[in-house]
């Protein structure tokens, strides 16, 4: 029997119709459909996925074991981590065996910050992987902030919230234009390395791009906590335009 | 009457059916379709469109007045180039003042290095504008080559290959993971950077990625010349995995 085929289908950054016709293609078709979550949420990729999901599939809910409760800099984060990602390949890679393909369901784009790529990291040596690039947050955001980002020969940095306060200035100082993501509890950090590097006056808060509830302003007009899965962007440079 | 709405449709890498959903319906709906080319090319944005372009609809091809006959650092680039804009900015806002909607094509994602940014600088103020993301042509590139790029808190810094030598090295250093683009005649001064930097062994060349004639190597394995559309990746660090 031939083994069964892995596509990742990268669903976008939240509105439905921001998936690729590929992507929309392939979840139709798919007797297996897997995806990541909260312990406590349904999962945002199954919620974009919508009613494109076979009533007759088999569905895979990977929920994470945790979230901010084990900081990422605890040995224990990535020992146990590595042991769910163990599972989560392990369970697709069953039913690969058995013949059955396999759609794992991404937000955003597969191969920028997301959970499918410790999967893959497992997989792709054993089994035949498809790939199918989604619209990215970043890019989600700055459709709606109506921002155009680099012009001419400008240098865009996608940098995580997560970084130290002086990598965060480092880093900025570098970057013609800036995508700062990761944002919750490190707002505050962001905020000061922004106005230490010269950009807090441009910098736009973008949250839940392209979803009903979105939200899209000046940073120094936001206030409150920011979500973690919410982005600061900084435009290039003006004079490059 | 009430003018007429411009969107701005990215139509993905070059594979049609990565185009979204939101772009094919908007693109099948409208009366004005608007693209970018080269004098002797249809256009690849055209030509990713496809038989989405309704027979009945007007299409206005704007073909740059020239590509690489004068260097981007002489004056006169500039100066024509936005007069260039100017112009392709005049001929849809006729259509848009008639209140005509007019759908404006661009490779990749709209707001990422596109044509279409220049005709937005000059339109949004006075007419309604939506900017539909779409999969960039890196994303494109990272999915064919297989790359996952970033992991864990990894910086993504996107680089056009236009650059000097010494921003190219300096960029690159600060570097997790990369995108180098606009290669072309900067081939070898790229070559060079990667050296310097300890990135040649990791860099993956990429060319037409998602059409027909895509190639996907080993950079150090990438003999003759590189189009100026083709991308070279350095996938971020091992570690972080």
């Amino acid at each position: 029997m031939t083994t069964g085929h892995l596509s990742i289908l990268g669903m976008g950054p939240g509105d439905p119709e921001l998936m690729t016709l590929k992507a929309a293609r392939l979840l139709r078709e798919s007797p297996v459909v897997a995806w990541f979550c909260r312990h406590d949420r349904p999962g945002h990729a199954r919620e974009i996925a919508g009613d494109l999901v076979s009533p007759t599939a088999t569905t895979l809910r990977f929920a994470y074991p945790f979230t901010t409760e084990i900081p990422v800099s605890d040995p224990a984060y990535l020992v146990r981590m590595a042991r769910f990602y163990d599972d989560c390949a392990g369970r697709i890679a069953t039913c690969l065996r058995d013949g059955q393909d396999v759609a794992l369901l991404c937000e955003g784009d597969p191969f920028l910050f997301g959970s499918a790529m410790y999967v893959f990291d497992r997989l792709h040596d054993r089994f035949p992987c498809t790939i199918v690039p989604g619209i990215t947050a970043m890019a989600g955001c700055w459709s709606v902030a109506q921002a155009p980002m680099v012009h001419g020969d400008d240098v865009l940095c996608v940098i995580p919230g997560t970084l130290d306060a002086v990598s965060l200035t480092t880093r900025l100082e570098q970057a013609d234009a800036a995508v700062i993501m990761k944002l919750g509890r490190n707002l505050e950090k962001i905020r000061t390395a922004l106005r230490q590097t010269g950009r807090e006056e441009r910098a736009i808060y973008v949250e839940r791009a392209t979803q009903p509830q979105q939200r899209c302003m000046k940073l120094t007009e936001m206030q409150g906590p920011a979500p973690y899965f919410s982005i600061i962007l900084v435009p290039g440079r003006e004079d490059a335009r």
